[in-house]
């Protein structure tokens, strides 16, 4: 294993989260925060330095293996979580480790569920700060790395393909830096618009940014104890369109920019996607029509509720949790789906179904007329038989994550739903579940072996369940303690 | 397709049926039940007739390809089902033909899953052909038609596959027909043996074979209203025993008989199941302690109600659906397990989660050392990389099935947990689930869309889905009509 590589990539990461907290200082000083200004100065000098004393000498060999890509990539989130929440400790807004972890690594995974009681009570430095992780997250801390720093040597590819959400991550440019660069600049773009957008629209600048960066790294912190409930209703249809947009295939959005429109509307992804939310959300408007006041209303929040869910968002403008069965089921369903591969959500992602359904169709096949192989494409393009079979089993180890955490939290004795959809709100980085994790309620009740097992379940869930899981794995580090030298006789 | 071979094969089975019949009309003699004896001797002839008369002629060409084999065993159990469920109707013990399908379709699947409300007030007659129903469905029908008929041709293998639960069907002897007849004598041997053990320790004698059918076919019909509760302990101990060993692959016992002893103890999935189903014993037994009298009443119900699950029989000495959440959850998990392959058990079965397991460890190990590529090995044999591909797909349609199907059932408005459990309970052929359809309940309350619904999971979940998936699919009978001749000019 590369250490000194890793110590190299762990420092940078530390100064790249020290220089971004400059935004939460800025924020702080314009609200006049000083008590709690001084502890972010503090963290955000501290990270600067020590990140960027441990990065100064670049190691010569650059070589980042797979196994290497999942270490770093898994430290690097660990690392980011740890140093992340120690400002929520200090201001006091957040005094147990424990909830600290929990608050930021939900905030860096994109996950958005909270402990918090009271979301108005905290400060407003602390607020964007919280929000801003969603940010971070969303695209992700490497990505960002790659975009900014120039590192030579072409199996950087392995850290990018480590933190990178879909079955396959293709450089949508031939050098990974210009890829994570392209990545980046349309991010941010796409966030300044919907900064101005909702700003336009009326709603308070801070909001405007907090929401944005919920909504880009389909997060789903909030600024208001009801979410996204008192907001103007036409904000609320901004915010679910944005989600939709944020939850779609970046490559979607590359192909518009070197005007390559025709290949942006071939993908079958982004088809199946918006199909879904089409159905899903007209299913549901159906469904729970009698419980509003108008078919209007109705469409609005089912269209968001559809939109918060399937991104993996976790806003809310009512509580679904009082919604029928059907349109309960059809959430938690979305859940699971979550939105695009190379997109800023979670969940196991639509291209992975599509290459199981397409697997599927080829078995029956292969039972009707078992002499006829047939490949599989996607727009076009053959699936790789390792690719498949890697989908496949990642299917399998989604499973085994989901099944070993319900039961330890099972332990603590809540019902089935409340167990079931408050792992499968962190695992796949949503936020709200159902009954005891309802939109309206939050995660602090919870022991603090279960608060645990879902920050360990938000952070697998983001980085795609591998890296985690080699970075656990005691053989990944077999080697790296030297053998005691023979005595030579 | 071979459309003559189909006809004589349903024709086969029509006449096996028939003739089985003859059990439950002799109880029915016995208890001097005429006016049910009527229609079951009515229907025994009217079976046996059309059976013989259909299958007089055997057809010449023999071949059986896989998709004949899914289509035969597919449509021999609709048949089953339709000609199984007639004597219910007419005696008009359940008069409404959905009821009576889905109370046949759940003792021929060996679910146990029950429209009565009140099974102590149906006939003798009846509720021996019920039982008897489990019995059939255990080894399979077809399995059964290839032990007694004799079928040249080595393509027969097909109708075994189809029906024969496991990811790999190995004859265990060279010929299909002596593989059929062994398995069927080892389970008439040991269904035998379990009528006279519990006639010995004072089951009466009627209830001895109806439970010892149920427990063979892992089915789980009881004959008593409270099914296992009010029996003695040691009954119940003992009919959990055997439930255990039903659920055994039949290899194991097969290498008994051959004194291959060595072999049987080395089966790596019977180690497995064995030792799951003492870890979870354990800890439910800690876990329920307080709602029994004394620690040895704690352990009898979690192990009878441990085997009853992951056996996927059914039967159940309490009601677990007042145990705390970590046992329920618990056996909902053990539903979705199931039994070993090539046993009566349903499930998803041992043996596929001990291939995805190493194929997991494979893949794993492919990110630590790119370079070594491993076979995966069970019990010393390498599992070809087609099964693992089939394994890892079976998962997926198992979970569209099960996904598909609760979509349905939501529409009635239920809660979640009965929605996911009764889904769970009838695709995994077990019977009781939780909530609305605990071990107290019954599945009288859902509408016939519903029922129909589970009547599909149970024979799905049986036949191990893909021969229904390959009878319902529009391109398995491409070519069988024949096309127009062009009009030559």
């Amino acid at each position: 294993m590369n250490i000194k590589m890793l110590i190299y990539i762990l420092g940078k990461v530390l100064l790249i989260e020290g220089t971004l907290m400059v935004l939460p200082i800025v924020c702080g000083i314009c609200y006049g925060e000083w008590p709690f200004l001084v502890y972010y100065v503090a963290c955000a000098a501290a990270y600067v330095i020590t990140g960027y004393l441990i990065s100064m000498k670049k190691p010569k060999n650059m070589t980042v293996f797979i196994k290497d890509g999942c270490v770093a990539t898994a430290l690097s989130w660990v690392v980011l979580s740890i140093a992340g929440c120690i400002p929520f400790m200090l201001t006091k807004e957040i005094p147990s480790f424990t909830d600290a972890m929990f608050e930021t690594a939900s905030g860096f995974s994109t996950t958005g569920a909270s402990i918090l009681t009271n979301v108005e009570a905290m400060s407003h430095t602390s607020l964007m700060w919280r929000s801003l992780t969603h940010w971070i997250g969303g695209m992700g801390v490497l990505v960002f790395l790659l975009a900014v720093v120039p590192m030579t040597g072409g199996s950087n590819m392995n850290l990018m393909r480590a933190e990178s959400p879909g079955p396959t991550v293709g450089k949508i440019v031939p050098k990974v830096r210009s890829t994570a660069k392209m990545l980046y600049l349309i991010y941010l773009a796409m966030t300044v618009t919907e900064i101005v957008v909702l700003a336009i629209c009326g709603m308070p600048l801070f909001d405007s940014i907090c929401s944005a960066f919920g909504t880009a790294g389909t997060g789903g912190f909030g600024v208001r104890n009801d979410s996204f409930a008192s907001y103007a209703p036409h904000i609320q249809v901004i915010v679910a369109v944005f989600m939709i947009m944020f939850g779609m295939n970046f490559n979607f959005y590359y192909y518009f920019t070197t005007k390559q429109v025709n290949k942006a509307f071939k993908m079958s992804e982004i088809k199946v996607y918006l199909a879904v939310i089409a159905i899903v959300t007209a299913i549901i408007t159906f469904s729970v029509w009698g419980q509003y006041s108008n078919f209007g209303e109705s469409l609005r929040h089912s269209f968001f509720q559809v939109a918060t869910i399937i991104t993996t968002t976790g806003f809310a403008t009512t509580d679904f949790d009082l919604w029928p069965s059907v349109a309960k089921f059809l959430l938690l369903s979305l859940m699971i789906l979550g939105a695009c591969a190379s997109s800023t959500g979670g969940g196991i992602k639509v291209a992975r179904f599509q290459i199981m359904f397409k697997s599927v169709k080829r078995e029956i096949q292969s039972y009707i007329h078992p002499k006829t192989v047939k490949k599989i494409h996607v727009d076009g393009k053959t699936v790789d038989s390792d690719v498949i079979h890697s989908v496949a089993l990642y299917f399998f180890i989604y499973l085994l994550i989901f099944v070993g955490s319900m039961f330890i939290v099972a332990f603590e004795g809540h019902d089935l739903v409340t167990i079931f959809s408050s792992v499968a709100a962190t695992f796949n980085n949503i936020g709200p579940g159902l009954s005891l994790v309802g939109p309206t309620q939050n995660y602090s009740f919870f022991s603090n072996v279960s608060k645990w097992v879902f920050i360990f379940d938000m952070i697998a869930g983001r980085l795609e369940l591998m890296p985690l899981i080699v970075f656990l794995t005691p053989t990944t580090y077999k080697g790296i303690i030297k053998k005691p030298r023979k005595v030579q006789s």
